[in-house]
């Protein structure tokens, strides 16, 4: 993993945007903000790990005692900040209230669990909890060479799944079936973890959400393949393709073609300075034109990097501009219920000019 | 999936136990408490996805319209209640504020993001916010008979993956690849999910929630290996064996010996009416007698189910009189740090009369 991937540098800037926001402090516990800052990819777990980054004054990682050599070995002890170990009987919520004295706010880890931000509150009741998102998004959204190069990793290896598929799918084998191998390669294409696997056949691919059953793969029949995990660097891979087994019925080609323009027109319109809802508006435009605007149920696309959905959301309503790093999924889609339904979807990042492809495997429909 | 594993009935236990709580609604987010009460297993995303249970009134489910098919298709289709789908640009915290009415209390999925917790605080300003799990805990720490049986298949699925771990542990390989090979195996044994893969080889092994490393494996060394993962049911595995690369040191062949015995001691404490604590301190007893009390620095075990970690926790401090249906885990450890380390771990599950091993490959050393 490059150690540029977590420079040591960012707490430090994470510390001085904290005190920019007049946030008292940031708590960390374990999920992807713990880990942007620090590097340290701890397990959400009901025993307290918490990074806490006062405005003024030190960081301290409040760490169970039985996690302190993993944390001790992790990329946050590069940190030079005090580990504070607490044992089985103690309370750690207290402890970090203590420590940090009367604070008029906190900034919690959007992903902090209540079972953990209620003891916060009961332990500091006079102060006012917010997100940490709202200090920490600002740098997220902005991908570093390296995470560019983590994302870029993320999705040759998705690639590379969506790459076997083909042999997986057949005529007469279950949506479960396929995708208990799709979700083996995804492991063995070197993600840590699967984060998901839906296989949409036939009518199924009419619900963007859909999972597996045990629905049989019809000769005939469109299939939706949305698949993603998690890599050892943290960041995070998710790509859709279509495929169809055996010829696909004629009305499918027909949206199918419009999707394909549709996606293209989005990617292409992707550069700098452009707003997040205009690359929404120009997918759904295609659509729109085509008549299909009302089976295009969902926005265009969602961030990606230490989690699979973070901002920016590519969305009617988001002003937000996009500006070089910003990396996000575009990811139109066409379903009709009780029928059939498609979507093709690549990670696109900004470029100083121009959005990157990504995902790279082919986008027209794949006869299996 | 048995039908039974998530009984339609259960809804109306969780509202009674709601209304008997004093709670004025549960407010559910994707997670545990969500599938355990409906079997819907919804992806924990940014757009909120939320069950509310009030006290008196009916349950609905707030769904984002994109995911109102899988929710359709879902076990939580079977309930009988109102879906309410929300569009991409609504405020579905307003509508379920809107919905409940004034309330002095709601209690929240225990692991209900931050970023939805404070979202319902603002939309509900006059209800305290609590946990669901004061609510549902009684109910999920008590085992179906259908519960039971999934616990065990997830059991014997990680069992199969300890089979094969002599084939892939070898002097030479790192941590990680051996680490890779199993995260295979686990999926290709049935489990929708990796969980976690701690591998943790000579003076890794002193680190009790050490994951994986590039360190490469000696001759000579015990290495710890700690696994588990989520079966489709949504129930858990974890299990732990100690093996050796060769012949281990003899210090450590002694206190292994200890360790055995104290694990043994702790699963055959296990019966109705004792405490939690006394079963840790079967456990611990047997470690401290011979001299290495303080090289156990962790609880005994955890309860698990629908999380790896849930309640009961088997610690001290903890009188929770054990009842059958009661799963957890017994998993003593000795750590020599800067030497080695090493752990035993069962699932149990409390019958009629003694605990029952849902684990049951050999709980000797393997000498690999």
């Amino acid at each position: 993993m490059p150690t540029d991937l977590y420079p040591v540098t960012r707490l430090a800037d994470v510390r001085e945007a904290t005190e920019r926001s007049g946030l008292g402090a940031l708590l960390l516990t374990p999920g992807p903000d713990l880990r942007y800052v620090t590097g340290y990819d701890a397990m959400p777990l009901e025993r307290l790990t918490c990074l806490a980054v006062p405005a003024s004054g030190d960081p301290f990682l409040m760490v169970p005692r039985l996690e302190l050599p993993a944390a001790e070995h992790s990329p946050a002890s590069r940190l030079g900040i005090e580990f504070v170990p607490w044992d089985e009987t103690d309370d750690p919520y207290a402890q970090v209230a203590a420590r940090l004295g009367s604070l008029a706010s906190v900034g919690l880890a959007d992903r902090m669990w209540a079972m953990q931000s209620l003891r916060f509150r009961d332990a500091m009741p006079g102060a006012e909890q917010r997100l940490a998102g709202t200090v920490l998004r600002e740098l997220r959204m902005r991908k570093s060479p390296a995470e560019a190069a983590a994302l870029a990793e993320a999705g040759a290896a998705i690639d590379s799944v969506h790459n076997l598929v083909p042999g997986f799918l057949k005529a007469g084998r279950t949506e479960r079936e396929v995708g208990k191998d799709i979700a083996e390669a995804i492991v063995a294409a070197g993600h840590e973890r699967v984060d998901f696997v839906i296989v949409g056949s036939g009518p199924n691919g009419a619900s963007p959400h859909h999972e597996l059953s045990d629905r049989v793969i019809q000769a005939g029949e469109p299939v939706v393949v949305d698949i993603g995990g998690t890599m050892p660097t943290g960041y995070c891979s998710d790509s859709t393709r279509v495929y169809s087994v055996g010829e696909a019925p004629a009305e499918f080609v027909a949206y199918y073609a419009v999707l394909k323009r549709a996606q293209e027109a989005a990617c292409d319109h992707v550069r700098p300075g452009v707003t997040c809802e205009s690359v929404d508006a120009a997918a759904r435009e295609v659509i729109e034109e085509a008549g299909f605007g009302d089976r295009f149920i969902h926005r265009t696309g969602h961030g990606i990097g230490l989690e699979t959905h973070e901002e920016p959301y590519i969305v009617s309503g988001n002003t937000e501009l996009i500006e070089p790093g910003f990396a996000f999924s575009i990811e139109p889609g066409i379903y009709l219920p009780g029928r059939h339904g498609a979507r093709i979807e690549d990670i696109v990042i900004c470029s100083e000019t121009a959005g990157e492809l990504l995902n790279n495997t082919t986008r027209e429909l794949v006869i299996v």
